[in-house]
């Protein structure tokens, strides 16, 4: 007896993972895989992030258009206004800091959860639409105030206040440095912010989609996001990446370091991609990005994309890996002055931007997730084992 | 160009919700909708549930059989000693407390994450299976422990310290009452709890297998769950369904109260499911378990039942809607002595095991949760509007 027999048609058995199986509409972004194209709202993503600031693909995230010079110059004022913390939560923040080490995807989790918490979110399905699109925009706004200041004192400084006459990439990396970055600096972060804002149906953003569609608030939503991001599956490889860098230490190393680890059969962080079976567009705009920096890491970095894509052509014929967005990332985000501990927490700070707005578009034509699942234990209802000694009821 | 267009074969486009689509493969529950049967591990779980106790369910999830006598007792002796809260969270509870009103999932959501935090939780990928199985039997064991004290902080109460020579559910109500409970309420919330731990994969069971996928820890999953299960549609309806009996208020008013409500196309809280097409068996069994609680509102809450069914299946013909769990969870748990703001805490309380359950077996045969989404904006690449004035880049 199974689920299916008790189903007047069978069930439709996906594959693992979901691989290949549409699950929504949409009309937020998409990723052409074998293309080596995504997009926001039909707009090429890579061109957005070459030509414009944060502020733009926010505002065509939430907005459904590019702004106007009006309409950007006012949501930036908005948005730059929205930094504050809530009442309840600065004083929280060092209790958390001390749980985990600087740039945790954990603490940021809770101390995100606390700060729905203090904005008074509620279900979606108990506030206006226009209560949670301003809820979805706020929560975006303090996620970086947030990261900056948990990494702050957990490394034991003081916390830097967010500064309302920055544009968002200034502010972010004021806020973790202390400092105004330099031109350089900004334009290359910014780049990175840009091009991960959105990206079709990656795990943290299906989670997203899954828990707002429960009816819970947006408190809910982004600290389960979040959680999912902090995977090494999904968010947690762009650190990894360096670490792999790091291992191989010397251009010599390349060929035989990386050879072994293919050998072996260990995955190279930084390469391949469930829907991309090309290069993956996000990497080669960071590519450049990074330069154009012109650190040590980049030629380093260039030389083990390219030894790595040789190997593994050569030993992994027809899986198609190539560098993905998170090969260059590193890279590009240390030179521009993040700390490493800061990679997977600058990630988080676009990525809710996407978020939000799958789940604006998700609560406006929503139906809860509840799929099946194929039992395949022993066959029930079972029989009780004799050696069962149950408590007295 | 869309997704469709880009792969070798078109995508499989799931109903909403991902309504009748099988997602995986387990051993854990299953739900027989039309037949109105579950099961846990193959065993009927309202059979369990009149049999035995909160610890023989719990075992027989994580340990996949039911035990014996002595595994029994050492098991119990285990998990009681586990509800001790590590070293850091107690501070933080005040203040989170202070957050959010009474038995609210939010703060519960904050504080677990912390927890998670505070035990040292890592990526799965990243600590031993039988770390994290641990760390899932003891995020169950601490559960409760968070929700009876941010209970009783956030209703200015002093907090009750579990006791670890009181059973599961003896203790829980200990801890959020200040007293041992009676005989009877005991029977009455274990009946609800082992009712509760599994069944299928709802909204918060998926939400922390999709989690889960990408490689995050436990903190991650649970707080991210119990994100899921905060939603109406979902974990937040029980006391709803007594804020209805509330609102219609006599025996004389049931039927018009609910024709209207029925007519006016209302949903009516605690009844219908999107698996059971029959009556819900978790519903007989709370309903037995109300009457001999002998409450006066049981009477009422029958004839409301009886009086919605008859006016859905006049009204709404073909529609299939039964008293579904939800209905008479409130009636008992009220009349055990729970306060009504802790119901949705208490479904976490043993949901969490179910949790724990499914994301052990996910990561034992794990691939990263990767839909596709069925893109339907404007066509891409879309040329960049006129109007757009980027931000200097």
């Amino acid at each position: 007896m199974n689920a299916a027999a008790d189903l007047a048609t069978a069930p439709y058995e996906a594959p693992a993972g979901l691989a290949g199986v549409s699950v929504a509409r949409t009309e937020v972004s998409d990723v052409l895989g074998r293309l080596g194209f995504y997009h926001y709202r039909g707009y090429n993503a890579v061109d957005i992030a070459r030509r414009g600031r944060v502020e733009d693909a926010w505002y065509l995230l939430m907005r459904g258009e590019l702004p106007t010079a009006e309409q950007r110059e006012e949501f930036a004022r908005d948005i730059a206004a929205l930094r504050e913390l809530p009442a309840g939560v600065a004083e929280l923040l060092p209790a958390i800091a001390r749980l985990s080490p600087p740039g945790s995807l954990a603490s940021l989790r809770t101390a995100v959860s606390a700060t729905a918490q203090a904005m008074g979110c509620q279900p979606w399905t108990d506030q206006s639409d226009a209560e949670t699109a301003q809820q979805a925009i706020r929560l975006s706004a303090i996620m970086p105030v947030l990261a900056a200041q948990l990494f702050r004192l957990a490394s034991g400084q003081d916390v830097v206040q967010p500064r309302a006459d920055l544009g968002y990439s200034d502010n972010y990396l004021y806020m973790i440095t202390g400092t105004v970055p330099d031109e350089r600096s900004r334009y290359a972060v910014e780049r990175y912010l840009m091009l991960t804002i959105d990206h079709g149906f990656n795990n943290s953003t299906f989670t997203s989609r899954v828990i707002a569609s429960s009816g819970a608030d947006l408190g809910a939503v982004v600290s389960g996001a979040l959680g999912a991001l902090s995977g090494p599956f999904h968010g947690g490889a762009p650190a990894r990446v360096f670490d792999m860098l790091d291992a191989i230490g010397a251009p010599d190393n390349a060929e035989p370091w990386l050879r072994k680890a293919i050998e072996r059969g260990d995955k190279l962080m930084g390469f391949g991609h469930r829907i991309y079976k090309t290069v993956d567009p996000r990497s080669q705009l960071l590519h450049e990005v990074a330069r154009e920096l012109r650190s040590q890491r980049v030629e380093f970095a260039e030389l083990v994309e390219q030894t790595a894509v040789r190997l593994l052509a050569e030993l992994k014929p027809g899986r198609e890996l190539y560098a993905n967005v998170e090969f260059y990332a590193g890279v590009v985000l240390e030179a521009a002055g993040l700390p490493r501990e800061m990679f997977t927490a600058t990630f988080a700070c676009s990525r809710i931007i996407g978020w939000m707005a799958n789940v604006l578009e998700q609560i406006d034509d929503n139906r809860i997730f509840r799929p099946l699942a194929h039992y395949d234990g022993p066959a029930a209802p079972r029989e009780f084992p004799a050696c069962w000694q149950p408590g007295q009821p």
